[in-house]
């Protein structure tokens, strides 16, 4: 058996037909944004039958969030160093070097989506809500290893480690440079350093 | 001399007229978007003639950004409070306030523009910028009290307390709890209290 032969097994022809067509929606993304997305553009893009991607997907929603998804656990898999601040700061690394892309830019900005489409909108709430949940085990990892105090929330973590990342690509369009992956973990782990009597966070 | 008077009296007819086209601006901006904006559509519903407004402000860029500086210093005002840590929380509720108002809500999807466009990137670059100068401050006040470590980056402290916020309105489009400014404000100062020998941040 050839590795590509041992690499293709698992799931077989459906699996590789799923892959194939969640390409060609990123493909399609990047290239059209998210109000051009359309199901014969992708069928025709992954040379699959558009009735057989409708079957499988049902709405745009739900092509769209998976795709971005795969991308996204692909390209920004969530590590496991043993160490909470080597996690935040991994993986904090990872998403600059996405940013820094041009699939991961052209993405960033598709998934914004500022037009008012209600089933645009679940697709990208959808897509947050599970890359913050299966981030979010990093925190709970270290509330386990008693590195962080125990009722930490992930999410208020995640998220002020992630969207300054974010909002420097997407809002002031800064270069993303090498230092901040490290300096945000740090803040969020260790905060500024306040020193009015150490209240602690009630979150 | 009428408080209306007493009101008016800094700058004068100019200033009446200036205010008059940052409003009209503003309405323009929340009715087209950036992208729609244009001089003779803002001179005409400040009734003010398009070439004094051109030879005032030159490029759209330099009209949008004034435009969202104005409203942005008059609804989130840089608060002083004495304190670094209840600065930050009525900051923090102030963009809030901000954001899950109307106005607010449609001037920030404004403000992403995600089409490319050099003028008007360099346009949001400029309000950026400025608004991190401004409420820079805060941290700032905050060293010299003894509240904060010398050498605290102001800028990495408001990004981990704002983009939070930014990201929920624009990215998740979650409505934004009261609970969340204080739980930034103390993640921002206080940290997840890790554990780890307290290694100090080095930003």
């Amino acid at each position: 058996m050839t590795e590509e032969e041992v690499r293709r097994r698992p799931g077989g022809r459906g699996a590789r037909v799923r892959q194939a067509v969640l390409d060609a929606a990123v493909d399609a993304l990047v290239e059209h944004g998210v109000t051009g997305f359309s199901f014969a553009d992708v069928a025709a893009r992954a040379e699959v039958n558009e009735t057989s991607v409708y079957r499988r997907w049902r709405t745009r929603e739900n092509l769209i969030t998976d795709a971005l998804l795969a991308v996204s656990d692909r390209r920004v898999p969530v590590p496991d160093t043993g160490s909470v601040r080597e996690d935040l700061y991994a993986f904090a690394t990872l998403v600059v070097e996405y940013l820094n892309s041009p699939l991961g830019g052209a993405l960033a900005r598709a998934a914004v989506i500022t037009v008012e489409d209600p089933e645009l909108a679940a697709a990208r709430e959808e897509f947050w809500r599970s890359r913050i949940r299966s981030a979010g085990v990093m925190i709970e990892r270290g509330v386990a290893r008693g590195e962080l105090r125990a009722g930490t929330n992930p999410r208020l973590a995640l998220e002020a480690l992630i969207a300054p990342l974010h909002s420097r690509a997407l809002l002031t369009r800064e270069p993303l440079d090498e230092d901040l992956p490290r300096a945000l973990a740090d803040l969020v782990l260790d905060g500024l350093g306040a020193r009015d009597g150490g209240r602690a966070a009630t979150a």
